[in-house]
C-alpha cells in the first residue's frame, strides 16, 4: 500500500451549522422544481457542501474508508458519470411533489446530471443515488414454465433461450427525517436520538444538525425489475403486475426448503411475464432486508430454536421463537416500503402477488388501488415450509382457502434437526 | 404504535473511558483461554459494560432504532437465546490463538453462551455474533446436473429429490482494529481517522476511545455452507473444495447474464458435492461485498458506461469504466476473506474454485495450501460475459487456457444497450 500523507488537522467530531462559512443548498423536499427541491449533497470531498447526514452507498461507504485508509482510493476522487445516466426515464411523476408520498427514497435520484447540471459547473459533487439500466435474465425455473406451457416464448420479452429482458434500477436509501417520523407518528426528535443511541452512536449529527434533514442510512436498499413497457406502469387501463419481495438470502440464492421465498419470488416474475405479454407489465421489488431487516445471524438463531423446541417445529409456535431472540416478530417496516411503488408513479395493481397483509395495507394505506391478490401456488411451497405458511395465514396473511385453528396449527409439523 | 416515555436525560456524543464507572471486561484478542480473551460486548442496554464500538447485526442496527423509535421494541429488550447454540461445533483451532490470523470475525462468535456462561449469570448481554445450523437446499442447476450424470444420488448427501444436506453459518463483522491496521499495513491511527471520516462521521468512538480496539461496523457479513463431513475441513489427507464468492444480487437470484456469478457460484456448489462425496468435505463461503463492494448502484452506473462507451462493451476496455465511476476497480479488499477459512480451521484446499488472483494471493499468503484452482467451464460462461471473463484472465486470473493480447480483448464485445 502507498504511504499516507499524515493530515495534521484537527478532527472535527460533529460539526454545527456555525461551522459552515458558506450555507449549503437548501432541501425543500416535495417540491415540484428539482432546483428548489435542492441536490442532495453527501459528498466526503467538500465538507462546506454537505446538505446530508451519513454519505453514499449504504453501508459500502466502509468499504470506501478503507480504500482511503490503504492508500488505492484518493479521499477526494470525483465520479466521472460519462454514459452513465438512465436508460429509461423513469417520473416525474405527481406522486413525486407530495413530501409525503416518498420519503425514503430521492425521487430525484436518478436523473441528478440532468437536474443539477447547473451545480455541477459550480463545482458541486453530486451523486447519483438511483441507477437505471437493462438486462438480460435467465433463471432455470421459467425455463420448466416454458417448458410446462405455463409461459410462451414471445423473442421480445422471452427470448428463445428462456432469458428475459428487464429495465432494472438499483435505489440507496435517502431518508427525509420528517418524513419517516410523520410516517411513523413519532416526533422527529425522538426519531432521531433513537436513531443515534440505538445504533451505538451512529453519526451524532443526527441530534447535534437539526438543520440537515436528509440521512443517507448504511443499509441496503432496493432494486426494482421491470418486465414489459415501461408506459403500462402507470396506465390504470393496463394491467400491472407487482411482487414485493423482502431479500432471503438462504431461499433466494441457494434454494433453502425452511421458507416459500425463492419459489414465490420465480413465482412473481411469472406472473409479471404474463401480464407483460397481455400488454402490461410486471414489477419485482427487492428489498435488502435480510431475515425480516434482524439480519441473518438472527434469523439462524431462530432456525435452531424452531427446530429444537419442545413439541419440534411447528406452526402454532412459528412466531413465539423470533419474539424470544429479536423482541419482535418483524422488523422490516412496511410502512417505508410503498415509496418506490410511488417513483414509479403507480396508482393501480392488477395483480399482487404477495399474501402478506402487512405489504397490502401498506401499499393501499399509501393510495393505491389493488385488484387481486396472488397466493403462492400450493405446489411451489416446499414441504418443510408448510410451518411457515401456516402459521402467517393464520396470523393474517391473505388466503382464498381454509385458515387452520390453534389445534390444526399444532399438527403442521417441520424437520427435525439432522 | 405506542406513546413513548421521554428521555430527559442529556445526549452523550461520544463517550470517554473516564465515563465509565465500572471498566468495561478487556478484550486480549488471540487469546487462547475465551475467558482471559473475554467476550464482546456491545449491547445497548447497558451502556457501562460495553467494551466495542458499534452494536449488533451489521446496517440492521437502523431497523433496530427505527423499532425503538417507534415504540414496538423496548430499548432494553433481551434476547432469550434457548436452544439457539450451534448444531454443530466448530473450533476451536490453533489458528483461533494468533491475534494476526482472524482480524475481521470474532472465532469465540457462535460459542458465547457456553465460553461466557459466567458472565450471563452476572448479568451482561453478550450476543451471538456467528449462528450455526442445518438445511436442505434445493437448485434446479443441481438437479440438472444429476439427469446429467455429473452428480450422483447418495441419498445422505444429496437426497433422491434432488435437495443437499448442508450445515450452515452466519457471521457479523467483528473487525479488531489493530489487527485490521496491521493487515492494511497502515497505523491503528490512520485506520480509525479514515474509518470515521470517510463515511461521514460514523462512530465518533473511532477516535474518542482508542482504549476500545474492536468495532462492528455496519456492513453485511459472511455466509458459510458446507457440505459433506465436517471433520474432513481440517484433515489435511482428505479432500476439501473451498469457494469464496462475493455476492451478486443481479446474477445470484435473477440470472443476469453479464457476469459468471451465478454458473461459477453452482458449479462450486457442484464441486463441493462431488469432493464431499470422495470422503472430503466442500465449503462455500458467500461474502457480502455487492458490485466489488461498490453497491448495487455503483454497478448499474458502469454497466450504462460500458454499454454506451464508443467502440461498445469490450474486454479491453472493462476495468476502466469502474475505475472512472469508483476511482478504484475494486473495493472487496480479499485481504480479510482469509479470516473466515480460519475460522474454520482450514490449512489446505484441495480445490479452490477461483480463478480470482487476489482471492488466490490472499489465501495462500495467509498460510493455507492451495493445490488445484478450478476454472468456470466454459459452456456456463454465458454469451455477454465473455467480455468480463476475458478481461479478468488478462489482468491476472487464473486460466489454464489462452489470454487475449490487447488486440483480441478489443474483439471481445458485449451486447449492446437495447
Amino acid at each position: 500500500m502507498q504511504e499516507r500523507k499524515s493530515s495534521p488537522r484537527h478532527i472535527i467530531l460533529t460539526s454545527h451549522p456555525s461551522n459552515f462559512g458558506s450555507q449549503p443548498i437548501p432541501i425543500r423536499w416535495g417540491d415540484k422544481d428539482p432546483m428548489q427541491r435542492g441536490p442532495v449533497v453527501a459528498t466526503l470531498a467538500n465538507p462546506t457542501h454537505r446538505n446530508a447526514i451519513g454519505t453514499h452507498s449504504g453501508g459500502y461507504a466502509v468499504y470506501r474508508a478503507l480504500a482511503v485508509a490503504s492508500g488505492v482510493l484518493q479521499a477526494d476522487h470525483r465520479a466521472d458519470l460519462t454514459n452513465t445516466s438512465p436508460v429509461e426515464h423513469i417520473g416525474p411523476y405527481p406522486s413525486w411533489y407530495d413530501p409525503e408520498k416518498i420519503v425514503s427514497l430521492d425521487p430525484f435520484g436518478a436523473m441528478v446530471g440532468e437536474a443539477f447540471a447547473s451545480y455541477y459547473q459550480e463545482g458541486y459533487d453530486i451523486r447519483p443515488t438511483i441507477a437505471i439500466t437493462k438486462a438480460h435474465v435467465y433463471l432455470p425455473e421459467l425455463q420448466a414454465a416454458v417448458e410446462k406451457g405455463r409461459l410462451a416464448i414471445d423473442g421480445k420479452l422471452l427470448k428463445s433461450k428462456g432469458d428475459v429482458l428487464v429495465t432494472k434500477a438499483a435505489i440507496e436509501p435517502v431518508w427525509y427525517l420528517p418524513g419517516i417520523a410523520k410516517r411513523f407518528q413519532i416526533s422527529e426528535a425522538d426519531l432521531r436520538r433513537a436513531l443515534f443511541e440505538q445504533t451505538g452512536g451512529m453519526f451524532p449529527e443526527l441530534v447535534t444538525r437539526s438543520d440537515l434533514e436528509v440521512f443517507l442510512p448504511p443499509i441496503g436498499g432496493v432494486t426494482v425489475y421491470i418486465f414489459g413497457d415501461l408506459a403500462a406502469i402507470t396506465d390504470p387501463n393496463r394491467p400491472l403486475a407487482v411482487r414485493v419481495h423482502d431479500e432471503c438470502n438462504g431461499s433466494d440464492v441457494f434454494g433453502s426448503d425452511i421458507c416459500t421465498c425463492r419459489p414465490y419470488l420465480v413465482h412473481g416474475i411469472e406472473v409479471c411475464i404474463q401480464t407483460a405479454q397481455e400488454g402490461g407489465a410486471g414489477v419485482i421489488v427487492y428489498c435488502r432486508k435480510e431475515g425480516r431487516a434482524l439480519g441473518e445471524v438472527t434469523k439462524f438463531l431462530v432456525y435452531n430454536a424452531r427446530k429444537r423446541q419442545e413439541g419440534g417445529d411447528r406452526a402454532d409456535a412459528y412466531f413465539a421463537r423470533t419474539e424470544c431472540v429479536a423482541g419482535v416478530q418483524d422488523m422490516r417496516f412496511q410502512e417505508l416500503m410503498p415509496d418506490v411503488l410511488h417513483w414509479l408513479g403507480i396508482t393501480r395493481i392488477e395483480r399482487l402477488v404477495s399474501m402478506s397483509n402487512m405489504k397490502y395495507e401498506a401499499i393501499t394505506n399509501s393510495g393505491i388501488e389493488v385488484v387481486e391478490r396472488v397466493p403462492i401456488p400450493d405446489d411451489l411451497i416446499p414441504q418443510d415450509a408448510q410451518v411457515e405458511i401456516e402459521a402467517k395465514k393464520a396470523a393474517g396473511y391473505y388466503t382464498p382457502g381454509a385458515v387452520l385453528d390453534p389445534l390444526g396449527l399444532a399438527e403442521i409439523k417441520g424437520r427435525e434437526m439432522e
